[in-house]
């Protein structure tokens, strides 16, 4: 049994964790902290998140309380998870930071940090998405250099970038497995006379449409086949359980600096 | 039964429709006629399509043998096209013409010669292609304008336009249904800060890869729910069988001038 | 504007209309009933809904309020229903029915209340599934008798039965414009030597896994070509603004006995 | 370049391999058999494949001109690949055999002949295939606890068996990586009332249509992702362009008995 504190219970994330360790044996929630002056304090973490009153109180604090807890899981923003990253490491505790937005020199802090405590790091938590950037980097090294490489995502209207972030980490995944440089091989869009295709490019299309969570496959095409990686997200519990495995896994772990290809024993 | 003329036998679709007038128990093929001049005047029209001796010869004459077939098939060129038309109307004879690449001005013609004989002139035999495009007209007029319409398509490697022609037919089909006009609202890729998706738009996809014959997506999105219509060609049978249906229904005709929507019922 | 009552707000369906009035600016929530006894009575209703405050009190009772409503909105128990329906008649109130369960004699009942008011009576008011059975026999109508049909479905792992009700209504819909009988030809597995397919059968195939709310494919496939419509239901706002499309649409009709295709003009 | 003889040229792999020869600029055809007694004894293989002269004379014995290849390629019948077999041995000439309906004595023979020869034994060379069964194995041992398992297969109306034997070994793959009994745990199709799933069972979905060569796809899904392996096969040079890598590998290893793994790597 992992004994989980979730930092920023009353984010969308936070109310994910809170739901997935509901829903998962091997864990316990101990500890759920909202920062100071929220009008959340003292309410039932289960009733904020809509999962039911399971008995525990969000509280403003992650110092007094972290005796009960194993490992601390933190999706909220930069400065506040550098907050708290200090106070793991005063008390021994591994730590696992979805944060996303830091600057490289805060993510090296948080690297240094690894010396003492056993971190994770990762921008994405799902494992599917972190399991099909190994799948893609062995389909690219049997396959890739005489099959057409193509990876088409789909995401909902309100998304304002494109290609998806996780797309371009997929294009670069075969790229890199590949020697190829993407952004001198990526291609953003097709229209007109386009000649044949140029085979050591990598092609994204991208769609925008209605309440598509995410969707990416990645097509590796010859002549007389094709092989399709395709992950699609139907929910924030991709992430809140791809942290509660990564915080199961640090809790065995020594101090160190880690990502996600580390948990799921990919590198 | 039908007796079918084939004009332009050695060609890509002339084998094509060699081998459907073979599979179709309601046809027969009476009639092969390949140009003045070709070495394979002589040959038996089976053997050259690859599908065995079928005991008719291959002609280099239209109209010597004309009173043995009910209606001309013709996929050649456009010239070659409007000569065979001046037989078939010298004969009587109903017409099926798939060439493309005539000028207004040809089209105009052919369009006249619908008052001597029943055409039907169609870039596109498809039923499939055919049959969606009066889909998307109904999924538009009753989805169309909450939902997010976004067109992809994946074409083989060697394939040198973008989108497809048919792909652009598709957007024609679903801008006409919602009085926009596809020129104003098609995206054609989308590449870094886009903004949120402008819900008057009309998104197109493109995939080239391996040796795809030809895919065809119209996804309706909105919240809650995605309806797709999705064609995919598998071999050039589709235009071939296509082209018979029409042949078949046409000799059913009074003189006119017809497209794949008429011979389908669908207009 | 569309002044829009719902019965049964606590449940699901209820929430889900709730946010559905919320985010459609051509009607407004203006009563909420809950079954007398809930301890619901008196809270907010857009609170009750997670969509934040809004400002309507939930009531135990749709008989007093009735007049401050144009149309009724009933996804409850047929039970309860068949109360309100009588009540609906007595006030000569539209009224939108989406509760399932009724017996055919319950069937008859609200049938000859339309006698009286205007009545929908849907047991899927998904405009995206109503439409696909429209689609499906105007496919089958044109290329059904030469092609193979199978119908994949694809539902969460706690669904207890297979194939999905919209699976089975959507292979009748097929059927009948076929001229076939569903229970005559449908095969719902294939393990062994199975032999060549037999053209007049109708395919299903189901998948259970995960978290799938809900998708459907039907393949019409030729030697050349396939056609495949595709719904994919992705929350349950589809039901909810199918619900609302038919109260808008009731709104402007005579007394009489409708269903989705009728909203949709599909008949 | 790798000179490469391939026994068998009149069948449908025969001539697949020919086009796959003509297409690869890392081999030369140099020796086309055919058995003794057949009508195409003396005609140019080009001609014979479809794919115009190239000036190569199809013969009807291996073993006259067998010091012209430097690795054979079989894909005929068990009788006469075991005699083929014994000429590579005799002349040490490396061997791909791709030849299926051995019995296990007779694979024992053939794999005895590793100890003097290379040899690839492989009833699948499709790449994408072999790399499938590879991809699957590490999905399965990242996600196959939690995730709900399904496999959909596809083929032509005219497949008599099902669900495929490729989806069958996709299926093994994943029953060894999770340590159960594939007999067990696969379910082959959901028919009424089937209650919630077994979250143990493997599910297999099997569509019979037109004329789709095969399309596989095995979904690991789990409450809030899915993660897809899809392979399509789209023509016989699949196979024939496998069938060629194994032999330029092949021509650099030592005697021994290896699979399409080795030749990939994968192992």
């Amino acid at each position: 049994m992992t004994r989980i504190g979730v930092v920023g219970v009353s984010g969308r994330m936070g109310k994910a964790l809170v739901e997935a360790c509901q829903n998962d044996q091997q864990v316990e929630l101990t500890l759920a902290v909202q920062r100071t002056g929220s009008s959340l304090i003292g309410v039932d973490v289960g009733e904020l998140a809509g999962v039911g009153k399971v008995g525990l109180i969000v509280v403003d604090n992650l110092v007094e309380q972290i005796s009960q807890v194993d490992v601390v899981i933190d999706f909220t923003r930069p400065d506040f998870t550098l907050a708290n990253l200090e106070i793991c490491k005063a008390h021994k505790k591994p730590m696992v930071i979805g944060t996303t937005g830091f600057s490289d020199e805060e993510k090296q802090q948080i690297q240094q940090a690894g010396n003492a405590i056993p971190i994770v790091l990762a921008p994405n938590t799902s494992v599917g998405v972190n399991l099909s950037l190994k799948l893609l980097q062995l389909v690219a090294q049997v396959m890739g250099d005489e099959a057409d490489i193509e990876i088409v995502e789909a995401h909902h209207r309100h998304k304002v970038d494109a290609p998806s972030g996780t797309a371009l980490r997929m294009g670069e995944a075969v790229a890199d497995a590949l020697g190829r440089d993407l952004s001198q091989c990526a291609v953003y869009g097709r229209e007109g006379i386009t000649g044949e295709r140029d085979p050591q490019t990598i092609g994204f299309a991208t769609v925008r449409a209605g309440d598509i969570v995410g969707e990416h496959t990645v097509m590796f095409a010859t002549e007389g086949e094709r092989l399709e990686i395709t992950h699609k997200a139907s929910s924030r519990q991709t992430f809140a359980k791809g942290a509660l495995r990564a915080a199961k896994w640090l809790q065995q772990q020594p101090a160190g600096f880690y990502d996600m290809q580390d948990v799921l024993a990919l590198n």
